[in-house]
Order: structure tokens, then C-alpha cells, then sequence
């Protein structure tokens, strides 16, 4: 057994530290989804994750870092939709196709649903920017997609590029305040319904 | 001239100041929504008004009036939309219709925004009830068009009524979030392009 391999048997501290960093962030941002993040205080999360209120300091400073990682990692994970439809070479069906679904799968998940539950004044100026540019890219690419679907003779004229990305956005931002409770709807159907149910809308 | 038409030459006080009433609540909602509730001041819409704050005490005794006054209008709106939905012998397709123009029209209004713009903090029990309950009607209505509109071969069997549902009331309700400004898109357009694309979205 080599060095390194008797290294990797066991994971570095650093490791372990920032999945258990990461789960502070997680289980925080959950209950202030489900209880609103006034109302939800640090002793709530410890209990929640069965550890002392000390433990949680040694990860965060306060709940305010919670939720300031929790809309950070949110955002990169829309950045990194946006991304990968702009790297992408599909049709304009697909496109819309691939934004729906990747965002469905977002905004069901807590860090996901936390971006339009989280209310506008707790926001920092900062974050308030970053998120809104991320959102603004998102609706310009299915708006794009919807007037070079048309072009394409893939969508039907009627359809207006900015309701059109209105109604999709609504639909996937809604979902966090109906998908609640002990037996959510699995992320992927809904998914699937938004997809067919949009996809067949657009179409010639 | 008969007694009766000399009195209706003028409005009689009780009606002007009824107008006068519904000018204080409709323009309060309006700042309410566009500033938020803590922040708008009877001295705000007082300004708005062009009229001094011990006018606006005529009318109504506090900001909270004008909120639970606002909302409980608007809840008898939707209530009006679900009366003429059930009373109504549409086919499938048609109940939804109607309910999507009916929704998108109240909800491009200002007492319509205020039902979605407003904290759910900010409501009383009262009010969170009778909403929850006015919503979930019309949840069932679009629901059961659904599994009719399935039963009748006018939908398609792949479209789930619950998902369905949450789809177009969440494209409808997150239209107060993004048609503000000195422009917004008319009411119109919005209830038709969301007609014909979740229309054609649901048909065999």
C-alpha cells in the first residue's frame, strides 16, 4: 500500500469538514424554507441535526452565512444551466426542453426553492444583482430559443418569445410554495409534465 | 322633472363616498404592492392622492384596513369566478379556458396582484382561510376539467390533473412579480398567449 492510497482510506479532516459544513447549510436553509428564516433560530437547527449549538459555530459564524451560502451555491447552480445551454448546439425545442428540466430539478430541491422563498428585503444588494442578472440570462436564452424556433418552423408564430419564458418561469417558481409536506412530488415528474405540457404548447 | 330624477342628477353622498372609499383602498393596495406594506405611509398615499391624511381618516381608520379590505374584495373576486365556472356547462377545454382569461384578467389588477404579493404573515387567520380555500376551488375546477377533458378524449391522457393545474395557476400567479413598471403588458395579451399555449399544451 502506497502512501497515497493509505491517505485516501480515510477522508482529509478538510474533507470531512466541509461535507459536514455543507450539511449545517443544507438542513438551515430547509427549516428557513419551511419556517420562514425569522423564525427559525440556530438552536432549532441543532436540534434538527442532533448536535450542540457549539458544534454549529464551528462551521458558521450565524444564520445570516447560512442563507448567504445557501442563495451563493443556489445561483452558481443556475449559472451553471445557463452555461451549459449556451455550450450547447441542440434545437430550439431542445433547448427549452433542457432549461425546464434542469431547472424543475433545482427549485424542487431545498437550496433550489430557497431563491423564491427567500423574501426580496433579506437579500443583500449583492446578491440581489447576481441573482437577478442569473434569472435575466436564463429568460433570454428560452426567449432566443422561442424566436429561433419560429424562424426554424419548429414553433408556432403565435407565441410570444417573453410571455411564452413568462409562463414557464412562473410555473417552475411556483413549485416551491405547492411542493411542500412530508410526500413532495418527485422533481422528475414534474419535469416531465412541464416539459411535455410546454413543449406541445409551443409547437407547430 | 319628477322628484326622483332631480335626485339623480347628482350622486348621492353615500355613493361618492363610497367611490371615494374604493380610490383610498385601490390606490393604497397599488403602493402596498409596488413599496410594500411597511413601507407605505398614509402620508405616501395621502401624497398619491392629493389629499391631506385627516381626508384619507374619513375613509378608513388605519393602513391594515385598507390591506383586509383589499383582500377580501379581491378573494370575492376569484369566489365570482368559481361561482360562474360551476354554474356554467362548458365543456372541458372551455372551463379552462374561461378560468385562465377570468384569473390572468383579476391578477393583472391591482387588488388581483395583491393576493400573491402580499406575506402570508400579513393576513389574518380569517383571511388565510377563506384564501386557501377560495384557491383550492379553483385548483378542483381546473382539476376536474382535466380528468373530464381526459374522460371526453378532448385532453391528453399523459396530462396530470394536479400538475397541470399547479402549472397554470403558477404561471398566473407569478405575473404581479415581473409585469410592473410604467408599461406593463395588458391583461389581454397575457390571458391569450397563456390560453392558447396551455390549451394547446392539453389537447389530444
Amino acid at each position: 500500500m502506497s502512501n497515497d492510497q493509505w491517505h485516501d482510506v480515510v477522508e482529509s479532516r478538510e474533507a470531512q469538514r466541509r461535507k459536514k459544513r455543507q450539511a449545517v447549510i443544507e438542513t438551515g436553509v430547509r427549516l428557513f424554507n419551511e419556517n420562514g428564516f425569522e423564525k427559525t433560530s440556530l438552536d432549532d437547527l441543532a436540534k434538527s441535526l442532533g448536535i450542540t449549538k457549539r458544534t454549529i459555530y464551528y462551521y458558521v459564524q450565524c444564520k445570516d452565512e447560512i442563507l448567504a451560502e445557501a442563495l451563493r451555491q443556489s445561483i452558481q447552480a443556475l449559472e451553471r444551466i445557463a452555461w451549459t445551454v449556451e455550450n450547447d448546439t441542440c434545437s430550439a425545442v431542445d433547448t427549452i426542453e433542457v432549461i425546464i428540466d434542469a431547472y424543475a430539478r433545482w427549485i424542487a430541491t431545498d437550496l433550489g426553492a430557497c431563491l423564491v422563498l427567500t423574501r426580496e428585503n433579506m437579500l443583500t444588494d449583492e446578491v440581489r444583482v447576481e441573482l437577478r442578472a442569473t434569472k435575466q440570462q436564463l429568460d433570454r436564452l428560452i426567449r432566443k430559443a422561442v424566436t429561433e424556433g419560429i424562424e426554424a418552423g419548429e414553433i408556432r408564430e403565435t407565441c410570444d418569445p417573453r410571455l411564452t419564458s413568462a409562463a414557464i418561469f412562473g410555473a417552475l417558481n411556483w413549485v416551491p410554495y405547492w411542493n411542500r409536506g412530508s410526500t413532495p412530488t418527485p422533481a422528475s415528474d414534474i419535469s416531465d409534465q412541464f416539459k411535455r405540457s410546454f413543449i406541445q404548447g409551443l409547437r407547430r
